[in-house]
């Protein structure tokens, strides 16, 4: 599984934008049989983090946001960046969660890790199973989020996913884990 | 579930890039309690198709590629962007299919659309279950394509979903559709 043979050798990797939401390298790259393949775009981001949240009462915490590359406001699952302040992966979903949700979780389960497209994102979203939920304080939210919290039942997220209507492909790849890993360990059918 | 009373107004849009392979564009928008959110970086793309592809021998069709912003090498399914020549996207998914493996397929049915990312990508991947391959030519690839084929069973296909090898957020996205369409029209278990 891990054959290199076939990766490419970067000659050369120029930054065209290095902001914080926005930064983009172009490469030149060689293939194995020499073939120079210019440019390459690379869009680098920061690791991402999302749960699929469940309260004591059994209940998923999802969030309703709008979402301005689609233009569309829809339901997803909470999370978001790793900041530079977060020790590890499950303390950023652990903020992640309190500052979207107000909830906080008694256990954080890893999935593993997915990525949004491995052609042109260097990042990768850490999956997590977060069980325990108790709403502990009011959402604190970010200058440009406005986002709407909304419990619902295990069989209404079923629902949502036979429905097509998680359409985040890694928040959907998150809750299919997540549900598998309920069903596994005897926590759900 | 369609409430707009959350979307953005977009007060001005720039395109900074606007190549094939990179087009992203600043926006400057204003939320619906006034506060103004910019810059906003949107990264535009085609649509893009893939599919579940399985043979005539009930075999899963699997591409391992070079995946250069992770720099990897990984399994995939095969798919890929549509063009201007396609007529419509089963037309865009056979014509990837085709192309990247050498096999056509009898039977496509849509499972949904699925977004990369709602925030930050602009476009969609269309979702296929295709059956009944037969390799009828040999690969079509592009100028930096290099693309190896690989036949797998379901239950190795699986497998690779359960050990977190199907790294793709989309392609497993389809792949979890593709297989729910399979055992919910008796095909499979």
């Amino acid at each position: 599984m891990d054959d290199n043979s076939m990766n490419w050798k970067t000659l050369s990797s120029e930054y065209l934008y290095r902001e914080t939401w926005f930064t983009v390298r172009k490469d030149v790259c060689e293939a194995p049989d020499g073939k120079i393949i210019s440019p390459y775009y690379v869009y680098e981001f920061p690791a991402w983090v999302s749960a699929l949240a469940i309260t004591e009462q059994n209940q998923a915490v999802m969030v309703r946001q709008y979402r301005h590359a689609i233009g569309q406001t829809i339901i997803e699952i909470p999370g978001g960046c790793v900041d530079d302040t977060d020790k590890n992966f499950e303390e950023a979903v652990a903020r992640e969660l309190l500052e979207e949700t107000g909830y906080a979780f008694s256990c954080y389960e890893y999935l593993g890790k997915i990525s949004p497209n491995p052609s042109t994102n260097t990042n990768w979203m850490h999956m997590y199973l977060a069980t325990g939920g108790t709403r502990i304080q009011e959402q604190s939210l970010d200058h440009n989020e406005d986002i709407v919290v909304e419990l619902i039942s295990l069989e209404e997220l079923e629902a949502l996913v036979e429905q097509n209507k998680i359409v985040q492909a890694l928040h959907l790849s998150t809750i299919v884990y997540g549900l598998k890993k309920l069903a596994g360990t005897g926590r759900r059918r």
